[in-house]
């Protein structure tokens, strides 16, 4: 009878443990990103806020800033290229389509609310993005809300960084995505 | 003692089986759409982007085009019929508000935010869908972010498909809403 | 023997009994609210359409309205504060930072998307928010589709109740918010 006893303490163990295990699996599915990865966004308004450069920019001003200050409520409209490593011409990963505005009036900030068009070797797909850039903060997150493709019902979070500054004509962020 | 060996054996047995089963059955509700529809977007611009009739239109250009070519940065906000079958007369059984802007260079291509305003006798609530629709493509998937009402939290897909386009005046859309 | 077969099947029985609860607990946790809260937004445009009031006024017309009536396309941006109660000059706990635009023909109604900036000692971090506003139902559903910080990965519902309304200079609206 013994080992009659043993095997079956043995069996209900091995369900209990497998039972927890499960359990402690499905939680740390839901709380540990599946997917990271870091992504350049080059936004480039060559001509500047009055769009005298056509054919090298991939953004442009489509309404004028109003009288409150720091170019609130000036909006844009990009398809911005989006770069592995820092270079502006390395070959883009993904496209950031969409558009921000400025919206504060004591400080520099914007809103976003864009797609992430991924078609490379590593992912095809998109990745939809929205919220706010206090752009004086060094990291700002923003949700990532959506996705297709390879990214298929995606959540998560996109924190940016200013990687570069030029003026009005040219800004780089580093986008590091948590899915 | 042989038919209480069995019977722990069996009980053992049927709580793997019912453990394994509700896995399964989590798994699979989470990766098949739990509803799926077709409906028609009829985009009504009759006055074309002049906008020179109000009367019929239900859509408008808020911001003109931008030097960059292929109307990129037109922006136009809508209230726009969603209809069962592709008859602009079919009575609606929602609105799509919302907007979209043209924004490639090189290309013909849209970035849309909008909300789906069902009140028809199936459904009551609605949908909030987001991303880029590079029109050239056969079929494009855009993100269902949201939801209310029948709708409550939903996520999932519309792929949209071009049925019909009359110039500058009037477009059709395929939507197969998968959630 | 007999200690042992009861001893076996309360373990058995306790495995069955603590999986039902496991299974019962995730599915109420997802289908309760976790956090409900009420917030009133105030939304300031001292002047007007015009916009002549740029040091008080907290939102600017971006994009003027169109010939389909009821300001139908008008674009505002905004950086409101949020406040709990609904007094306009009661200390923030949050900024809603997005825009909205005027879309109804024959009725008014509004398209919102934006994010509620947190900041107090109740909660740090975003929530975003899209969707339909038709102003003149007495509540209005929208998706909270995202959220960063302590409302991490957040998917709910705000419901909108208009809550004062003075001409086109003010109004506040007052936001239940379930995630």
């Amino acid at each position: 009878m013994t080992s009659f006893k043993e095997f079956c303490l043995i069996l209900i163990l091995l369900v209990v443990i497998s039972h927890d295990q499960s359990v402690l699996g499905s939680n740390k599915h839901q709380k540990q990103p599946c997917k990271r990865f870091v992504v350049y966004y080059h936004d480039i308004l060559f001509g500047g806020f009055g769009g005298d450069d056509p054919a090298n920019s991939t953004s442009a001003v489509v309404a004028n800033a109003t009288q409150l200050g720091n170019f609130f409520g000036m909006l844009v409209v990009f398809d911005d290229p989006v770069t592995k490593d820092q270079n502006l011409n390395s070959p883009p990963v993904a496209r950031a389509q969409g558009f921000y505005f400025y919206d504060l009036k004591n400080s520099f900030g914007a809103w976003f609310a864009f797609t992430l068009v991924f078609n490379s070797s590593d992912y095809k797909g998109t990745l939809d993005i929205m919220g706010a850039d206090p752009i004086k903060a060094k990291t700002r997150d923003l949700s990532v809300v959506g996705g297709t493709g390879d990214f298929l019902l995606a959540r998560g979070i996109a924190t940016l960084q200013t990687d570069a500054l030029e003026g009005t004509v040219y800004f780089r962020l580093k986008m590091d995505i948590k899915l």
